[in-house]
């Protein structure tokens, strides 16, 4: 996770499920190649998360605390819907782009047989979600009324950018071009573009 | 995949396949729980399929030809851009509606020890996007210079939909809701007017 800490053990264990659960799935890494990978003695993985499902939880954790902090930073400004929806799209892309091995898991991961990911994953965006409507759908309803639920618009600005990345290597051989700085700063401006026109387009027209 | 054909040993090989892949992965599933499942002998593995990598394929290329069907009956009619966004929303709402483990595998299996399953998913998208450029982008060119690039806005769409059923188990938790019949109404509804009002009305903010 940080680059400093990446000598202790802990950090040792969590980087290499990151990079085994994306590629591998989380079904298919055992605990004994999990500790090889991460350099430790299989007893730190108990030692410090109690079982393989408790460095999953843990990842995810780490995912959520991020993404919380990338909300904190976009939407807690005085800035206008316009100047917030932009920052985060930045911000998201930023985040996703440093780390898309965490992304892939945090995104797909949510085997059958841990059924209660699901719940899992849900307790911790439940508590994201009222910054967002504090800080987001209250701006848009100060317009007027919104012509659309919440439940379908929120989750839409995350999922074009995060299938976007768990179809990275696709997208690039479809268009021959490897994904760089200059592409990200279009790519979030456009995502941006798409989300503060379609969303505002349509509340407009329903005022009309 | 198709019901009436689902006594037949190579149908249910491919019906067992898609279960095990979306729950457990592609990787930890083994070709004898895959003829255990399947109810079948395990060398009718290797003779309809050659390998358990031959299985994935031709689950992408059931997945594929039933998608490219979709864009086929969408936009091959003579109707407005309009028309044609919502008809090919609907179309996929419904089509992973019906099959959400195929859904599953086709946008998350890309396992790190199959690398050129990514290119194998490629050669299948290359073949579909002239499809969408001829039957949807150049109604948009009609209406003047695009303000966006078609590899950002293409996969946006397939996206946003796609985010929503890899992530259902999760959304339906937090909203506390089953989404059924009216909600997909709304849902297809909202889609296609977030992705409409998003491009036109960018387009019509660009030629000014």
């Amino acid at each position: 996770m940080k680059d400093d800490h990446s000598h202790e053990p802990k950090e040792r264990i969590l980087r290499a499920a990151i990079q085994l659960f994306a590629r591998k799935g989380y079904s298919a890494t055992g605990v004994r190649e999990l500790a090889k990978e991460a350099d430790v003695n299989i007893s730190m993985i108990s030692y410090y998360f109690g079982s393989k499902r408790g460095v999953l939880e843990e990842i995810l954790n780490y995912f959520f605390k991020n993404y919380q902090s990338i909300i904190d930073q976009a939407l807690f400004i005085d800035a206008s819907i316009d100047q917030k929806v932009r920052s985060f799209t930045r911000k998201v892309v930023d985040f996703f782009r440093k780390d898309p091995d965490l992304i892939r898991v945090a995104f797909t991961e949510m085997p059958f047989d841990l059924p209660n990911i699901a719940e899992f994953k849900a307790e911790r965006i439940r508590k994201i979600i009222p910054l967002g409507q504090s800080r987001f759908i209250k701006d848009l309803e100060a317009k007027g009324e919104l012509p659309f639920k919440t439940e379908i618009i929120g989750p839409a600005i995350i999922g074009m950018i995060v299938f976007h990345f768990l179809m990275r290597p696709v997208i690039e051989s479809i268009f021959g071009q490897s994904f760089d700085d200059e592409f990200y700063d279009t790519y979030s401006d456009e995502v941006a573009n798409l989300f503060l026109y379609g969303v505002i387009g349509q509340q407009m027209e329903y005022k009309d």
